[in-house]
């Protein structure tokens, strides 16, 4: 069975990545970062999820993007509760984390590479994505160029990294639909930037409102 | 002053970038990783010519790479001694750490875009280069790209990001004599992968021979 490195967040756009990979026939290895987020939630609802979803491995790498600041999801920065549709559709919210997917990317190319595996996911998607410059198709196809010119593997030995982003041109409510299909425990899945202490979402951050608007569009209840 | 993040190791090569920008004008910020070296002499080079160079700050990021296993700079894998220069000129070797420096400036993207600055450097070097793949132009023009797409500098606010690597071009006895017009305090940085715990170097892996042979060949003393 050939391997692959999932990015897991704990989301349920990551979860359903992890799933479509499965299902794809890899023998998923996911991997998880604890980056000074502001709740430890996620990594918990990743832990159960990939379990749940069949991965033969979870890895949680600890680095620091606090170091750097300028997040409201790593930094004392109060997350945007309540905005509305357009404003959200519009410009990079202040809980972009600087340069976050190039370095998770990275670091899931590194342990691709020690496993021998050329393929990757993430669970970026453009539509619906919040303004996160690195969710963007052109990001992904640049990363996939570095990727063969960066390693071993790829400038040796005729490996041909590939990102699959299966999300990619999905709505959130594509998303909330494809997630049902492959039978994921969406109720287990956090997308809350800001959830109480017992994980309960805020529903007014931007990540709560995409969720509802695609869960409502795809005529799904989010349990 | 322009601000700029410069990859900084406790190396002669790293070294000498710093002493070059800063030369070039630039307010430069080091930064360095605690990595699961085999020894951690060359963060404490790496503080001390921070000072003696001029840097207006020093940042020590701690990533474990470990994790992923996979090479003799991070594993219990024996360093390579004795090669000849045949030998060293060829393959990648086992002191190649996966995805290195593809982290190393996914890290220092972040902390520029923290910063407002769009200049990078690192002391990579195509000539004498020990064959690492992440160390060759189409490398870092690879990742100058990726920059400008991943960033929210770069996508929306009209940065173009920069990556110098004043030594690209250099044999080791150019970067030699480039470092001390530069002033370098060539006898503070080390380059062995296996020094003594007293910082002394082994002599004879890779990094030891090609410095030596650097030194010979621009008529230098190593002190």
């Amino acid at each position: 069975m050939k391997r692959a490195v999932v990015l897991l967040s704990g989301g349920l756009d990551s979860a359903t990545v992890l799933a479509w990979m499965r299902r794809e026939g890899f023998a998923c290895h996911a991997l998880s970062f604890r980056y000074g987020q502001r709740h430890g939630i996620e990594l918990h609802r990743a832990s159960e999820l990939a379990r749940a979803l069949g991965a033969v491995e979870h890895k949680v790498t600890e680095i620091d993007l606090r170091a750097f600041g300028g997040s409201a999801l790593t930094a004392d920065i109060a997350v945007p509760k309540d905005r509305d549709e357009s404003t959200i559709a519009h410009g990079v919210p202040i809980t972009y984390v600087p340069a976050r997917n190039t370095i998770f990317l990275a670091f899931a190319l590194a342990y691709a590479e020690t496993l021998g595996a050329s393929d990757l996911a993430i669970g970026v998607n453009a539509i619906d994505y919040s303004g996160y410059p690195d969710c963007r198709p052109e990001f992904i196809a640049a990363f996939e160029h570095l990727a063969n010119l960066a390693t071993k593997a790829g400038a040796q030995e005729g490996a041909r990294f590939r990102i699959h982003t299966p999300l990619q041109s999905l709505s959130k409510a594509g998303i909330v639909r494809l997630a049902l299909e492959l039978g994921v425990p969406v109720a287990r899945t956090i997308s809350c930037y800001d959830p109480g202490t017992d994980g309960e979402p805020c529903g007014r951050c931007d990540a709560c409102l995409l969720r509802r608007k695609g869960f409502l569009e795809a005529g799904a209840v989010d349990a």
